[in-house]
C-alpha cells in the first residue's frame, strides 16, 4: 500500500442538501489547510479530533468554490486508521464536483472502490468480516439483511471464529506438549482430548455452514420467477403482490436489463421477483420463446410462480412446463377465476397439477393473494429456517472457508480415531486453524482482497 | 411556524457509502438520546456543540440497526438557528430509510422542501437572497454559476443593497428634519440633496438589474435548440459539440421527456442545448411534424442552430423555418461538406441566407466546430456582457424587486425636479426603501417564503 492521501466523494450523485468528500492519509490536514479558510481564522492540523468546522473551500486565488462544514477525525482513532477529514458540500453536482477537483489538485489521488475500507482492514481498525459487512449493509435489500449485516458488521461472526480458532490453538499446544513429553497416559489423554474438542469444534463449524442456506436468501433474497405465457396475468399477479406489500416495495436496478425486478417481503423474507413481461417477441414465435423463456428461469430461480388461465385451460406449452418445474420449488397460481370458474374445469386442471402445490386466484381482484403468500412463506421456510437466529452466514465466502475447515477437521477426527500419529494430526488442525483465518483476514492473501474490495462503491 | 422538531434525508439516494439524516428542533437532542448508543456512553444533550460521536442506532428493543456517526451542531449558532443532529449513516437504501423511521417515530416531523433553510431564515441565520443562493448552489449547471450562487451565498448582494437602503433612510431622515424645521435654506439644500443621491442610488439599482440579463444565462444556462429535417446530421452536431467540451459535459435529467437537453460550456458560457432527435413521428407526416416541432423550439429558444444539409440544398419546409429564425438569434449551420462540396452550391445557399449568420461544416469530421463555438460566443455576448463582474443578479424575484425599487426612485426624482413637497416626495422614497427590504426578506409576506422554499429539495 503506497502511504498517499485518497478521496473520494462518499455521498450518492444528484440533487441534495448535502454532499460529502472523504479524503483519509497523512496528507489529508495539509490538504484541507490548503484549501479551506475556516470562518475563525485557524490552523486544521492543530483543531481537536471529532470536530465540525465551517468554512469556505477556496481557488488558488482564494476566491470561494463552496461554503463547507468539515469535520476532522485524526488516526489511529478514525475509521481508516488515518487521519480522516470529510467536507460536507452542498450536495449539486457542480459544487460537489468543483471540490472534488480542488481536493485532488490539492495532492489527494482518487481513491479506488472500497479504499476507505481496505485501509480499515489493513490499519487493523476492522477485521475481514466486518469490512464485507460494510457493503452488505450498505446493500441490504431488507430490513432482515441489515440486522444481518450490521451484526457482522459488530464482529459477532468474528466473535465466534476467534473463539473456535482459540480452542483449536489450544489443543494444538496440548498435542505439542504431548509430543515433547510421550509419556503413553497422556498420549491417551491428548486422543481422548482431540476427539472430544475436534467434534465439539467441527459441531460449531457446521452450525454457521447451516445458516448459510437462509443466509442466502436474506442477502440476496429468494430469486422468485413469474413464468407463464402471455396474457394469463403474470403482471397482474406482480401488481397485486406489491399492491399488498407498498410500503416496503423497492425498486433496484438490476443488471439485466430485459426483465424487470422488484422487491418485496412476505412474511419477513424478502423475495426478488423477475417478471418476464419484458421479453421482446416475434410475431410468429410468440408461445415458443414464452416456452423458452420459461425454462431458462425455471433453471435459475429459487421459487417459481407458475401462473395459468382458467379460461384457456392448461395447454400443451403449459404442459411442456409443467413436467419441468415438478423438480423445483413451484407454485401454480390458476388465474382469472373472476371470469370463468367451473368446478368440472378445477377438478380437470387439479388432478393434472397434483402434487404440485396450486390455487386458484384472480389477481385481478385480488382473490387468493393471501393464500399465496402463506404458502410462499412455507414453500420457502419448509419448518427448517429460524428467522430469529442471531449469528447467520450470508457470503459465499465465508460458507467456503468453513466448509473447507470443516474438512480439515473431519480428517482431525478421522486421523484420532485410527490412532494416527500426533504429529499427523497437528498437520490437519494447523490447516484448520489457518483456514478459519481467511475469514478474519488474519491469514490472506493481497488477491484476495483486491478482490473483495473492487466489488466495493468508491467512497466507502 | 409550529415550534416541532423536523427531520429529512439530506443526501441523495442511491447505493453510496455515506447518507445523512439531518434533524433540527428543541426535540433534537432527546430524540437522539432515545435512538442512538454512544460508543463511549454519554448524555448527548451534553457534549460540547461541533462535535462528532461515534454509535449506534438502536431500535425499540436496543437492537442496532446501523452504525453511524453522529455531528451535534447546538442552536442558535447552527444553520437552522435550533438544535441540529447530523446522523451518517451508511448510504443504502435500507439502512437509511429504517434509521430515518426510527427518528420520525422518536418524534420528528418529516420536514417539507427547504424547511431548514426556512428556518434559518426565520430564525434571522441567513437573509433571503442567501437562502435563495443555496438552492443556486445546488443547481448550478456550471462553474460560472457556482460562483454567483457563493457570492450571493455569501451575502454580497445583501450587502451591496443594504447599502443602498441604508443611504435612502440617511436621506428620509434629512427630509424629515426639513419638513420639521421648514427654514428656505434647508429646503433648497434637501431638494438639492435629493436630486443628487437619488440620482446615484438609481444608477446603483440599475446596475444591478443590467447584470440580470448575464445572471439569467448563467444561471439558467443559454437555451439552444439545435432544429432541423430528420438526417441532416443533427445529432452528429451535438455530439461534436459535446466531445469538444467532454470534461464539463453534464447530463441533468429535464423535466420534458421527449427531448435530449445537455448542458456544455463554451467559452465560459453555458449552453443548455437542447435536441429535437428524440421526437416521435407518424411516417405520412415526417416533413410536417419537424417543421411544427422547430417553429415551437424557435419560438422559446434563447439561441437557434438551424441544420441544412448542402447536398440536398434548400428544400421548401428549411425555406419556412429560414424565415422564422430571421427575428431570432440563430445560426445556420450547411451540413456535410465532407460528403458534397460545391462552390455553386455554396453560393446559391448563402445568397439566400443573408444576413443570418451561417457556417458551412462537417459535423462527420469535426470541421468547422471551432468557428462555430467562436460565432456562438461572439452572438450570445454580442460584446455587452462582462463575464468577471462580481455582483449578477440570477433570480428574477430580484429583478423584479429592483425594477419595482427603481421605478419609486425614478419617482421621486420627478417630483424633486417639479418641486413637489417634500412629503411627497417622502412617500416615492419610503416605497423604494421598503421594496428594496422585500430582497432580504425584511419585509416580505408568508405566501411568498412559502413560494420561494417549496421549491428547494427536502432536506434542505
Amino acid at each position: 500500500m503506497i502511504n498517499d492521501t485518497i478521496a473520494a466523494i462518499s455521498t450518492s450523485f444528484g440533487e441534495a442538501g448535502i454532499g460529502i468528500i472523504r479524503i483519509s492519509g497523512e496528507k489529508s490536514l495539509d490538504i484541507l489547510n490548503e484549501i479551506f479558510q475556516a470562518r475563525k481564522e485557524k490552523d486544521m492540523s492543530k483543531v481537536p479530533s471529532f470536530t465540525m468546522h465551517l468554512g469556505n473551500i477556496v481557488d488558488h486565488n482564494q476566491d470561494v468554490i463552496d461554503e463547507v462544514l468539515v469535520s476532522i477525525m485524526r488516526g489511529p482513532k478514525s475509521f481508516t486508521g488515518e487521519d480522516v477529514v470529510e467536507i460536507n458540500c452542498h450536495g449539486g453536482l457542480i459544487p460537489l464536483h468543483t471540490t472534488f477537483e480542488r481536493v485532488l489538485e490539492a495532492g489527494a489521488r482518487l481513491a479506488e472502490p472500497g479504499e476507505f475500507s481496505k485501509l480499515a482492514f489493513l490499519n487493523g481498525r476492522i477485521d475481514l468480516t466486518q469490512a464485507e459487512a460494510i457493503i452488505d449493509v450498505i446493500r441490504a435489500k431488507s430490513k432482515q439483511g441489515l440486522n444481518s449485516a450490521v451484526s457482522q458488521l459488530a464482529g459477532k461472526l468474528s466473535d465466534e471464529v476467534r473463539g473456535i480458532r482459540h480452542e483449536i490453538l489450544g489443543l494444538l499446544a496440548a498435542i505439542e506438549a504431548a509430543i515433547d513429553f510421550p509419556e503413553e497416559d497422556i498420549e491417551d489423554v491428548t486422543y481422548e482430548k482431540i476427539k472430544h474438542t475436534v467434534a465439539f469444534l467441527t459441531k460449531q463449524v457446521e452450525k454457521l455452514i447451516a445458516t448459510f442456506a437462509q443466509g442466502k436468501l436474506i442477502r440476496e433474497g429468494i430469486k422468485t420467477a413469474i413464468v407463464g405465457r402471455t396474457n394469463v396475468g403474470k403482471s397482474s399477479l406482480l401488481n397485486a403482490l406489491l399492491k399488498e406489500n407498498r410500503s416496503i416495495v423497492t425498486d433496484i436496478p438490476g443488471t439485466t436489463r430485459d426483465t424487470i425486478e422488484e422487491y418485496l417481503t412476505i412474511g419477513g423474507i424478502s423475495l426478488k421477483i423477475i417478471d418476464t413481461a419484458g421479453i421482446r417477441k416475434t410475431k410468429d414465435l410468440v408461445e415458443r420463446i414464452g416456452v423458452e423463456r420459461s425454462k431458462e428461469m425455471i433453471k435459475t430461480a429459487d421459487l417459481i410462480l407458475f401462473v395459468l388461465d382458467i379460461s384457456t385451460g392448461i395447454t400443451e406449452e403449459d404442459k411442456e412446463i409443467i413436467s419441468d418445474i415438478k423438480d423445483k420449488q413451484a407454485i401454480v397460481l390458476i388465474n382469472k377465476i373472476d371470469v370463468e370458474d367451473d368446478e368440472k374445469k378445477r377438478k380437470e386442471i387439479e388432478k393434472f397439477l397434483t402434487p404440485i402445490p396450486h390455487i386458484f386466484i384472480s389477481a385481478k381482484d385480488e382473490i387468493g393473494i393471501e393464500q399465496l403468500e402463506k404458502l410462499i412463506v412455507s414453500s420457502v421456510l419448509q419448518g427448517e429456517i429460524n428467522l430469529g437466529q442471531d449469528l447467520i452466514i450470508t457470503n459465499v465466502r465465508h460458507r467456503d472457508v468453513l466448509v473447507k475447515a470443516q474438512q480439515s477437521l473431519q480428517e482431525v477426527s478421522r486421523g484420532a480415531e485410527k490412532l494416527m500419529t500426533l504429529d499427523f494430526l497437528s498437520i490437519d488442525l494447523k490447516e484448520a486453524w489457518e483456514t478459519l483465518g481467511e475469514l478474519s483476514g488474519d491469514t490472506v492473501g493481497e488477491d484476495l482482497l483486491d478482490r473483495i474490495f473492487s466489488d466495493f462503491c468508491i467512497g466507502k
